[in-house]
C-alpha cells in the first residue's frame, strides 16, 4: 500500500458565487464539501487509479468527524488512520467565481497539537511504515508540531527502507530536505524560496544538492523538471488548459507516488504527473480529475531528457 | 419567558483577515465560532439582559450539532428547544478586514425542510405559545418552506393572545404583515423594497398600514422610526459611532421585545432599543454589545414624539 501523511487535514469547503465582492452580502448558491489537506488529497487521486491506500495524520472535532464521514463514504476510499487529537479540524473555503472560475482561498490556521498526540502518531506511522510501498509526507505543519518533523519522519521512513516523498515549504521544506528524502515536489514559489534562485532549472539543481536524491519541481502551465540520479527531465502537457489549478500539485504527487509503486521509471512518472494534475485543472469540481482527459493526455505528454546535471 | 424563531439558524464564523483580497490566498489568524441566526442573536441578548428567554427553529447536522452544543454553552443562555431536521444547518462567514473593520458576508443557503418536519415544529410552537408573553420571528426562511410560514405563526400567536413581532425582508414580510403583526422593524431596504417609497416616515406609515399595528424601521447611524397606534416616534443615538454594525439589528429587536415584556412604553422601548444597537455597533466582537456603553446610552438616547400619524 502506499501512504500518506496530512498532519494538518482540512475541511475543504466550495463556495460558488457570481463574484466576490469585498465588503458586501454575498448568497452561496452552490456549497461542496470534500475531506482535504494535501495528502488526503494524493490519497484520493491514488484510490481512484486503483491503489490500496491509506491516509494518516491528525483529525478532531465536529470538523474532523466530518472529514472523516466523508473520507468513509469515497467510492474505493483510502483507509482511514488519522489519528484523533482534542482540536477541531481547520476547514479551507474557496470562494469560487462563476464567471472566470477565479478562486479566493481562506485557509484557518488548524488545531494545536500535543506532545502526547504527536507520540501517538509516531506510534501510528512507525506501525504503518513496515507496510507501505512509499510514503508522501505533505502539506503545512499545524501549531504545536516541531518544524524539524518531516526531517523525523524522513529518518523513521528511511530507517525502514520505504521510499519517501516530501510536499511541503517553507522552514519544514528546509529541514526535511536536510534528512536526505528520496523524493521533494516544491513548485515555483517554494523552489525559489528554499534556494534563493529564480531560474528554475539552476534553483531545481540547488535544492538537491541540499539533499534530497531526487526533486521534481513543478511549474504550473509548463510542467515539471526533474532533477535525479537517473538523468533530468522536463514534461509538459500538449497544450495549455483552462480550469481551476487546485489540488493539482497533488495529482502530480500521487501520478509519481502511482508509476513509482508499479516500478515505472522517470519518463512514465513524470507523464503520469503531468497527465493527472492537467486533467486535474480540467474537471470542473476543484481537486477532482477528469478520467477521460487523464486518459487521452497519457500518451500526448511531452517528456525530453535534457543534459545531465553537472 | 420571551420565544424567538429562526427558521434558518446558521453556524456563524468569523475570520480576521489584514484585508481580503479577491482570487489571492489568506491564512486566517483568528476564527471565532458563534450561534446565529437572527432569532438566536435577539435571544443571546435577551438572556444577557436577564430574561428568560426560549429558542425555537431548526437544527440539523454535524453543523447544527456543533451550534447546540455553543448555545448550551453559553451562560445564562436561553433555553434550546430547535426541533431536529435531517438538513444541515448552514453556516454563515464573515470575512473582516483587520484594518478597517469592513466585512464581507458570505452566506450557505440552509438545508432543505420537509413537510415532516415543518409539521414537527408547528406542533413545539403550539406547545411553547401558550408560556410566552412574547414572540420573535426572526429571518430568512430555509428551502422547502413555504413563503406564508409568517403569515401561518403570526396567527397562530394572535389566536392565542401572544405579542408577535416580525423581523423579516422581501416576499416571506409582504405576506406575513398582511397577517396582522404586532409589530415588524424592517431597515431602510427592507422598508424600501417592501413599500417602494424611498422616504422613511413615509414609508414606515405605508408599511403600516399594510397590517402591522405597530412598525419600528431601523434607520442605521440615524436610529429608529416608530409608527404606532400611540403615536409617531424618532429615537437617535447622542453621537454617531464607529464599530461592527453586525446584529445591531437584532439588538434592537431584543431592546424592544424587553421593555415590551416588562411593560415599558413606546419611549423606553425605542431608548433601550437603540441604546442596545449602538452598544452592539460599539463591541469588539461581532453581534456582542457592550454593558457599560449600553447602561451609558441609555440615558443620553434621544427620543422625540412626532406629529400623529395621518
Amino acid at each position: 500500500m502506499i501512504l500518506t501523511v496530512t498532519l494538518n487535514t482540512a475541511l475543504d469547503l466550495t463556495y460558488a458565487v457570481p463574484a466576490l465582492v469585498p465588503h458586501t452580502s454575498h448568497k452561496i448558491h452552490a456549497v461542496a464539501e470534500r475531506p482535504g489537506g494535501k495528502g488526503v488529497n494524493v490519497a484520493r487521486v491514488l484510490s481512484a487509479l486503483g491503489h490500496e491506500t491509506v491516509v494518516t495524520g491528525f483529525a478532531g472535532g465536529a470538523t474532523g468527524a466530518v472529514l472523516r464521514d466523508l473520507l468513509g463514504a469515497l467510492p474505493h476510499g483510502p483507509v482511514d488512520a488519522l489519528v484523533a487529537v482534542s482540536g477541531n479540524t481547520r476547514r479551507t473555503v474557496a470562494v469560487v467565481d462563476g464567471s472566470t472560475g477565479d478562486t479566493t482561498q481562506l485557509n484557518e490556521p488548524g488545531p494545536h497539537i500535543g506532545a502526547d498526540e504527536w507520540a501517538a502518531f509516531l506510534q501510528t506511522f512507525g506501525e504503518l511504515l513496515p507496510r507501505a510501498e512509499a510514503v508522501a509526507l505533505c502539506g503545512s505543519l499545524p501549531p504545536g508540531i516541531h518544524v524539524g518533523a518531516y526531517a523525523e519522519l524522513i529518518r523513521l521512513a528511511r530507517a525502514a527502507g520505504v521510499p519517501v516523498l516530501l510536499d511541503t515549504g517553507g522552514e519544514p521544506l528546509r529541514r526535511g530536505i536536510a534528512a536526505r528524502p528520496d523524493l521533494v515536489k516544491p513548485n515555483a514559489a517554494e523552489l525559489a524560496q528554499l534556494t534563493g534562485a529564480r531560474e528554475p532549472l539552476r534553483a531545481t539543481h540547488d535544492a538537491r544538492r541540499r539533499g534530497a536524491r531526487s526533486v521534481v519541481a513543478s511549474l504550473g502551465a509548463d510542467g515539471l523538471i526533474a532533477v535525479t540520479p537517473e538523468g533530468v527531465w522536463r514534461a509538459a502537457p500538449p497544450s495549455a488548459v483552462r480550469g481551476n489549478p487546485t489540488g493539482a500539485g497533488d495529482s502530480a504527487v500521487a501520478g509519481l507516488l502511482s508509476a513509482l509503486a508499479e516500478g515505472l521509471g522517470w519518463p512514465e512518472r513524470l507523464a503520469r504527473a503531468v497527465a493527472l494534475s492537467t486533467a486535474t485543472v480540467m474537471a470542473p469540481a476543484a481537486g477532482e480529475f477528469d478520467r477521460a482527459a487523464y486518459e487521452d493526455l497519457l500518451a500526448r505528454v511531452t517528456v525530453e531528457q535534457q543534459t545531465p546535471a553537472a
